[in-house]
């Protein structure tokens, strides 16, 4: 078993200042300034006023662990077991696992593939963008016997829908993670004013040029990206009877990403998903959207034992994620850090961030006097909140 | 059916970056930079501390949206319609209309009439102040085939008041909108600091001047403008008893604008008045005023059955007119954004202005899965407060 | 009566900017830089991190104001009558005193002479402090006509009490404010760090050294201000049971000043003094302590009918009067805007502070429906608290 | 007894500034400044985003001190009985003792020795770290007459132990207090972004390596402070059974630093220890843990009366102890306050911060109308919460 929380005092005896800072809230300001301005405002960026971006920190800031003492902690254990309730057990080494970013050519040459042997390094599952530089088969090279799991969106074009599924399995990606709150793309000053959508440039593209149903619907290679946007279109019609097809075509877990509302979560466990997201895709979408941990327990109350639940939009660091499991998380998912971190130093980068936060992560559960990750949700270890908000309506 | 929403796409698609910010909550500071102190001052200050400017942001900040997934929301429809309870139905293309903002000639030389031509080439209606740099009819023409109302005031000469009454309605305004909330003008120190009211420069006065019940009185053109006030004075007086009079003199539509408690809305609902604004007047009247979203709820409860709610100050963003409408406002107004959008760039800006917050209104619906604004009230859409106000006293 | 918000019309119509701002909550700001660092310290400075100066204005900013509409408010009267239930009614033109600050000599060389001038001519009470610049003869004859208290500490020595409360009487005061939260200086880092305690100087005894007790007791002119201080120095052992001696001595009203506490206010009513004022000193002396507004409306509740309710403490704008007037107190005070306004332009300085306050509260209290000042508490007019702190004990 | 509220009135009487501010909650920024990057953030930082850090200042903050008027506080007493319900009872001079630092050396050549004097020199306990750059018989010699307790882990090599416990009382520490709360480093980016451990350089191991039975162990004196490390380890298997071992070879009153929950503050009261420390290692160890005055009221309903609660974390102001004092606790500890003090100017430096604590707590209490620190708890003075996290979990 991994002891990840060696990587802090591996840094300190080697005497040698990391090259990225430890406290990965502090990722963000440094990436401003190294990166171009398009690409720092589609990664950085959020919908409207930023407003779910705060709240999604504050959530987290809003909350306080109450640690135990005098507790064996002596064998820390951060592994998970993801999807035993519906009858997919697969254990992960840690709670965390890299959500899907798109068009990551943009942010550094390698892409998702440096991000991709990154996460493999550090044994942590990556979750694959859609709309990412690299293709489905190029990100499962690179990955090599890393865990891998595929984004999907349902496409209008159900045919390309099945191909893509079937190049997924057929490159060794265990589940996949159907993005609900995407419909189309959200209100996003920070490309606007800057008139930049990458996906109008081609960066984010790979595996639908690459995949033989588009390219018979193409009709050739000369396709404006405007028209090319077209044929990848999410059908806006997608509704609770469309997941029928994706389980028709898919046999492993499958979860649905985007999932804010108690009542959603259930339908999704009726229709025999194998997890969820609680997400608001990074305060990407919706504007004033609530926060992910601020919905988490009403979504845990309603399905916590019928399904995976899973977390994520604004996880910056180990107590968060801790405060997540505590909440009844069973891992949580992280973005802009790591895509930061590749920024700003490639697949090194994307390394330092996920062993500081899984470093800090085993540190703060063992100081709150919990052993095993498994044992956050519905431990002695309690979290308060200060001012939270209701959920009944007005 | 307009699609709002493509405005930001074709922003991405031309390459070519916008005049103005697509986060309308940036025009403020851009435009102090730009505008005379004395005309900055005038539109952006507010009463006292400003405290109930900030007050109607944080009410709309406190309030967090829960998206519902997996609905279709391919015909998205932001059309609602006003004055069916009252048997006045109509139907306006979006929740959205710009509200009375005077003398805004001292913002840019084509003051009321750019703005009344870019309402029109948008499609929302224009509420034309009576203290306008512009006459009514003058803005009825640059208006043209726009859906224009009319604010009123009550003056302490009646007979002033019917001709003002009987211009608009000849001028083809389709409501009146009875401002209550400024029996006399606040206490607001910047304007106060420049020792300039516009009005005693006869900026906002081309309504009066150009009205032969005015004329008469004034008995001839050399009048000086502290005269000239004292003849636009409103009726300090002016109770519940006289809206029979306004009644009387105007068959249309008639909002009453300043309502923030919920026993004055059900007065309003007894005297059959139309409408309601629930309004702090943008936080220039009563410095401490409660937030006009923290007022609505109330107010729907005790009358949004039995006359059209509509709410103003501190409207900024797409996600600030779906909570509006969530909690009960059949539709917003706006004022300072778009005096902000005509300063910086004439009619484009104001049209700018309104293109941005028809896009997002629309994406935040669609991405809430909410497919018409009219469903937005009443919908599975929950707005949740952090920390509300009480309403009871103390 | 007085239009006291003819004030700002008047700066309007002049079109001369004022010397100093409307906002009063500039002058802080502005004091800051003209003062000696010693003189600002001391009077804009408070206890320990001057957590309560800031509690002080945020429980105003905390309170919301639900304004009224169609009231007829063309006969505003902003008087209000003290001391009734006691058998003392008085009126007051306004429910703002100018409450007692010493030293005033440091911050103009008119000190307390200047701020009686401007007192009486704006035809505010002052409530003359004990440590002032100027003898209390010297003070009532600035005061002229006006209307004059006097501020009072139980000295150990009360002989130099009796003394100090006939000349009171003699020089016109009409009523005593007794100071129950000074027994001895508060933690005043800012005092601290520049080494400076005025009275250490003889800058605020002029009452004092004035008075044949007390030069009977230092027996000759050359006593240190050490040693002068130790005569001067309050009783710490003063009790409830010391009231019957003050009354004693003093026919007209007696106000206890300092109270927070209900059950203190239910003592005070018990001991059958006049008035009370609800007031933590403007923070300078418990730092932590509950905020003023926060504290009133449970005295009020325990003692509002029994004897007259004053609250100082954080006032700086008419809205903060009126808040404090709905919630119970009959009159506020204030103390360090008026002392700004003397240091940065004299008498006039403190005339524009009061008559932009007097300006500010009638304004407001109009736009909020209530046309006496006298009917602001108990009237329909609501004030809402956002996060108010309980008031039960842990 | 000692006046400790002198210590104002004589810096303003000598007319000589201090050469630190009497606003303790200034010494950070100070120290920052001269202080090395290293020493700095080891003193200064905390976990993670320092999340904690900010919750323990905000949880005094929000808390309000309600005075009381007109009650005898001529004869102010500071001093608190210690350890009375376990029959050691111990009367220290104020509520106030300087928790254990370690690695003093490298903020000050004179480390530890100087705060042993100055805390002499006061009157107040000193708790000495284990982790300290002076040994426990150095410190003991500086310390002289005053009143000194140690620090106690529980060393996985149990013989160590012995040997440091025999050792403390052989140089006269009264008590132990074992700290619970650090069975591993905290993740602490300033040092980690500083490749800084001191202990990896021996900066606080002079207690160890002056112990025979860690020369022993360590057969010989080369061995590199990763070795060192090793032997020094806590034990991580350390539980409530343990503490039978601690009472075995200590025969003075035994403490736990740490704890949070009121259940483990129950377990311990039933361990027989004499009293606990509601501690969260000044923000250091758990980033998001509750702040320990939001954990106080629980802890003293729990076993208030069973042992002796004490509180470190947080703790700048008199104001801070007053509050701490009101919601139960019988002492509090500083510590980097006087470590500041120390790296700004040696005992001297640590003195003046004792001293200012002590001048404002007396004078806060005074002025809140409280004679004696022991009448705190329990007092007529309330202090009320603004906004306090439920203790429930979610």
């Amino acid at each position: 078993m991994s002891d990840f929380a060696d990587y802090g005092y591996d840094i300190c005896r080697s005497g040698r200042p990391p090259a990225l800072p430890a406290n990965l809230t502090q990722l963000d300001e440094l990436a401003a300034r190294q990166m171009t301005a398009e690409a720092y405002g589609y990664v950085a960026g959020g919908a409207g006023t930023e407003a779910t971006m705060r709240a999604n920190r504050e959530a987290f800031d809003r909350r306080r662990l109450v640690p135990r003492v005098l507790r064996d902690v002596s064998a820390p254990d951060l592994s998970v077991e993801l999807f035993a309730p519906t009858g997919f057990a697969t254990r992960v080494p840690a709670p965390v696992l890299l959500g899907p970013v798109g068009v990551l050519a943009t942010v550094h040459p390698d892409g998702e593939l440096a991000v991709a042997r990154a996460a493999a390094a550090v044994g942590v599952p990556l979750v694959l963008s859609l709309a990412a530089s690299h293709s489905i088969e190029e990100v499962a090279a690179a990955s090599g016997g890393g865990t891998r799991w595929c984004q999907f969106y349902l496409p209008a074009d159900r045919e390309l829908g099945v191909s893509l599924l079937a190049r997924a399995r057929a490159a060794g990606y265990g589940a996949i993670m159907v993005t609900l709150d995407a419909v189309t793309t959200g209100w996003r000053p920070r490309d606007l004013d800057n008139a930049y959508l990458p996906f109008l440039q081609g960066a984010g593209v790979a595996s639908y040029v690459s995949d033989p149903v588009f390219q018979r619907a193409a009709g050739g290679p000369v396709l404006s990206w405007d028209d090319a946007m077209t044929l990848m279109a999410n059908d806006r019609t997608f509704g609770w009877r469309d997941l029928a097809f994706i389980r028709e075509h898919w046999e492993g877990p499958v979860l649905l990403k985007g999932i804010l509302h108690p009542d959603d979560a259930r339908r999704a466990a009726d229709s025999g998903v194998d997890g969820i997201v609680v997400s608001n895709h990074g305060g990407r979408q919706v504007d004033g959207a609530i926060a992910t941990l601020d919905a988490l327990p009403a979504v845990v109350d309603a399905v916590g034992d019928r399904l995976t639940v899973l977390l994520d939009s604004g996880v910056r660091t180990g107590a968060d994620v801790v405060k997540a499991l505590v909440l009844g998380a069973r891992a949580v998912l992280i973005a802009r850090p790591y895509a930061f971190g590749l920024a700003l130093d490639g697949q090194d980068g994307v390394e330092h961030v996920v062993r500081c936060l899984l470093a800090e992560t085993q540190l703060t559960m063992i100081l709150a006097g919990v052993s095993r990750a498994s044992d956050l949700a519905g431990s002695g270890l309690v979290a308060a909140a200060l001012c939270s908000p209701a959920h009944r309506g007005e």
